[in-house]
């Protein structure tokens, strides 16, 4: 019997993703996808892609599922979670309400009306296993901590002294809401750096690294790149210890050698062997000159970065293999 | 001395196209480019390309100009163009206010406050340069109408029966104003066929080709692809007695022998020879198998489909060289 | 037990497009991936999509497989589909050797080393599913041919005169190989019509709606559009009776309702919902001023116009369920 | 009387680029294109943008020029110029051949036929302006050290500790040369870092900024992103003492108040801002958290990266105004 799985947010792009992950799944079965501003229209109508004869519904007509996924913004998932937590539901939180420490969260978002849950379980699959696993509610992580956290993991062993993440992502990064920033005229054939003096998710990444009164220092820098889906960031590491690159690729094999959706690679990976799938690839060398790690790491934003990695994270909290629905 | 001019609407796509066009003009003088939305702001805070210590005013400030563009939309243009021409300003009129015949308008966009006024003189510069030249107000044509009626107007003499025009135009034909059908993410990677039923710029079209009474047939039928400037059309005549390809070809070279901005093509033009430029560029040739004439013509949308054929229609009104500040 | 199998010539879009499809395949297992240029070469060096340990052989070394799929330029397909035929191999050949009638190969390609064997088994899957079902060569049909045939086949009963496709494909349809055509720079933010005077897709097309000596009339005309997978073909249609457009939709409906990858739409598909699908997309409209029939219809050229029917194709062959495999 | 001037290298994308710029300038008279692959045809039917008559000539063939750009890859420059130089011609070398010390030169090219000649004189202009103005042959700078120079040398006198370049270039970086990395399904929708070890511009950027035995450290990282035109460089720098944001703007300010070309920004500046144009747009900040200051430069890589800068030096060295024929 399949669990019953509602995603709360289905008109935007991560919804729509996971809405056609969650109707090819064997275990899972979508009973609900809700969009308050679409309540009541076909959801093949307006997402043509997907097969289904389901209706949207609002919010808070989704009760009684096993399983739920919010694809909402920071602020309007934290209420819905707690509800359907206190009915038994299974939540994987997609929005950065459950992300953060609680000092954290009132720096960068404001208030938070539960802070006494946070920080949530931080559902980095491969970094928190154990934890998803046991978990009621997942806080899913950002995109651009996704790629930024496996590519760093492994070094965080070896003394960071200072990380410099030039991060790239497509457009779906924005979100589906028109503006000027989104115009197809305004993305295509350009480039921007955005962000400047802090994105929100840095305080993510500087938690990921451990970062402490400063140190190491941490600067991440996005940029908007014309092109759909994918991140790929180029992160420039000082360490304490310089290892050179055979061992460094070394221990990049060894710490990911048993993981399904991570692979290392013997030169820079490219979005297109990792986009439509759950897979992060990674690069890691040293650069002689100047004795700086390089790290390149690639990832689908809207998948291993969003829906892809929620429905990892689900398979763990149900018990069913984490491959499960996954490429 | 340059004549004192304004660009009224100055704030979309086009506005800020004809500016760039005027700040290299010899004998025209940028002085008021007009945004009820962005008045006060410098103009070259928001348009970096223009190197310009103008900024923004409201529309209704300007005044006593010697020449003057509207870049507005359909409806706003004539009352603001019956007021400059109150104030003997000569003025190109690029929205669709002064296009159409007065029945034609009414059943396409409605009631006309100066019916009496319809049609103006149709500034398709190379097939009615006189009447621009001796004009006060000049309505600028549609983007889709220029290449069509180009390409077209050799045929007319030889018993149009059928006209078919398929169009491609980049997504800056659908405006700056942000929308889900020109977010980056809709646009890039896709195609769409649009106007199903009918686009405005069809009466355009069937006015230009004497369509009375149906006769001849037209379909005019616009698609959206993923770039941003240029139109190419691709269209298929049945004429009453249809010409060898020779003969076809050697009309055209006639026709357009002693124009500066119409080129016509060994082969399929393409959009990166126009782009950037006020050229269009024609192709005529007969498909043996079928019959049918074929054309392939191609514009920059925002040049000689807009801006740039404004400009040439000032410059023969001001009597300088049709030519100038024009690639 | 799954069937053993075999994609000769896999180093091209379409081989390796169907390597990922088989590599998920739960009766078809991938055993042999062929390309004389990469003999020797780990499948996932050159293709890091594709997690398998599988080597590139020579074409030659591929033998007592129970299925092949062939991906190879015309001319090259037919002496391998033979000798494979021979073992017992049941053969989709995505090539144009099977495609044609004798004299038509002739014109279009020249001299054909079996033209006994043709035409072969034209694998349409929808408009001939019970041959290709028997069959132990399908002649799998070129991409734009796939779009306009489905598209054309419900009106073949109605008296079809004039047919005008105008054909938009992204650019993975030239191939893999370098040229100035397909150089990113050529093909960005530019349109080009091509083929004139006569694609090889053409006879193909021709055939599928019974064209006969010359009636009815067919023109296509295929164009380039800067996107990577999909076909989007707008085609006109003079029928010498017309039905209205709600009797159109309901024959669309009628003669599509049974088939899993056929969809009627109410208005004009977009390429989004159709990639990485084996599904075709298809709007039905009479245009009411000029009496024309206009069809919208849309494929991934490299799956309904290449991998995914041949897999569709290849399921039927072996007994398996059709869907099998594709989405 | 214009100067007589011949673009050796015509048919490649700066060559083009070139020719279209001396077509439209008052003072340089294009008199000779030459492309040894495209001897004899007219200009005008391969590159149907130049309104020209010229006919494509052999490199021998051009004589008696009185200016001449070179355009050909390294190591056929230096030949050429020899010659022109002994003739009187006044010589712009686009190629790196002149750029680099005779030391550099042999690590990163090998042997350099004419040793004695190294380094030339280094057309970055705003840097080297008298120089250039006095001399017969001027090496053009490389598209990624002229952003990178231009926004790192207001820094030199700050104490350079580390240097990290994050560069983004579009496709035309690459040449017009077709290669599978060039190929538009290769370079669509995906993103690549490349040069890993060392690209041939780092000597370039390292002389320019004054390394002196591995101190300040650079590391110099491009990237190819889905683009035409244009770089986007994002420069991570550690000075001995760091400014303020106000402060470092200021310095900027005041470096550049007079240079017609490079304008600093309030924020990051755009491709959209400079492409077309001779224009570099810098914008300098200090990051508050980690105390680095981020630098980000745009340029158009086919003007001031390499025609555009090229045309500005040839005013020069011809005592024209420097912005002759340049936006």
């Amino acid at each position: 019997m399949p669990y019953t799985t509602a995603v709360i947010g289905g008109s935007g792009f991560t919804g729509a993703e996971l809405a056609e992950l969650l109707l090819r799944h064997r275990s899972l079965r979508l009973t609900h996808l809700s969009s308050d501003a679409q309540a009541g229209e076909p959801v093949a109508t307006v997402l043509p892609r997907l097969r289904t004869d389901l209706v949207f519904c609002r919010h808070d007509q989704v009760a009684g599922v096993e399983a739920a996924f919010l694809c909402l913004p920071s602020g309007s998932a934290a209420p819905i979670a707690v509800r359907l937590l206190s009915e038994g539901t299974r939540v994987v939180d997609l929005s950065p309400d459950f992300r953060l420490s609680a000092d954290d969260y009132q720096r960068w978002y404001g208030r938070h009306p539960f802070p006494e849950m946070l920080p949530g379980v931080y559902g980095l699959t491969e970094l928190h296993r154990e934890e998803v696993a046991a978990a009621q509610l997942v806080a899913n992580p950002g995109c651009y901590p996704t790629a930024a956290l496996l590519a760093l993991d492994p070094l965080c062993g070896l003394g960071l002294q200072e990380v410099l993440i030039d991060a790239k992502s497509g457009a779906s990064g924005a979100g589906k809401t028109p503006s000027e920033k989104t115009h197809f005229c305004t993305v295509d054939e350009d480039l921007l750096a955005y962000g400047i003096g802090g994105h929100r998710h840095y305080p993510e990444i500087a938690a990921g690294i451990g970062i402490n009164g400063g140190d190491p220092s941490l600067l991440f820098q996005p940029h908007v790149v014309p092109l759909q889906r994918g991140i790929l960031e180029t992160i420039y590491v000082r360490l304490a210890e310089t290892p050179s690159s055979g061992e460094l690729r070394g221990i990049y094999r060894r710490v990911y050698a048993e993981e399904p959706f991570v692979e290392i690679c013997d030169g820079p990976p490219r979005l297109r062997d990792v986009t439509h799938t759950n897979r992060c690839r990674i690069f890691a060398t040293v650069d002689e000159r100047s004795g700086v790690v390089l790290l390149v790491v690639a990832i689908d934003n809207l998948l291993k970065g969003a829906a892809g990695q929620a429905l990892q994270n689900m398979n763990l909290m149900l018990g069913l293999p984490e491959q499960e629905g996954l490429l």
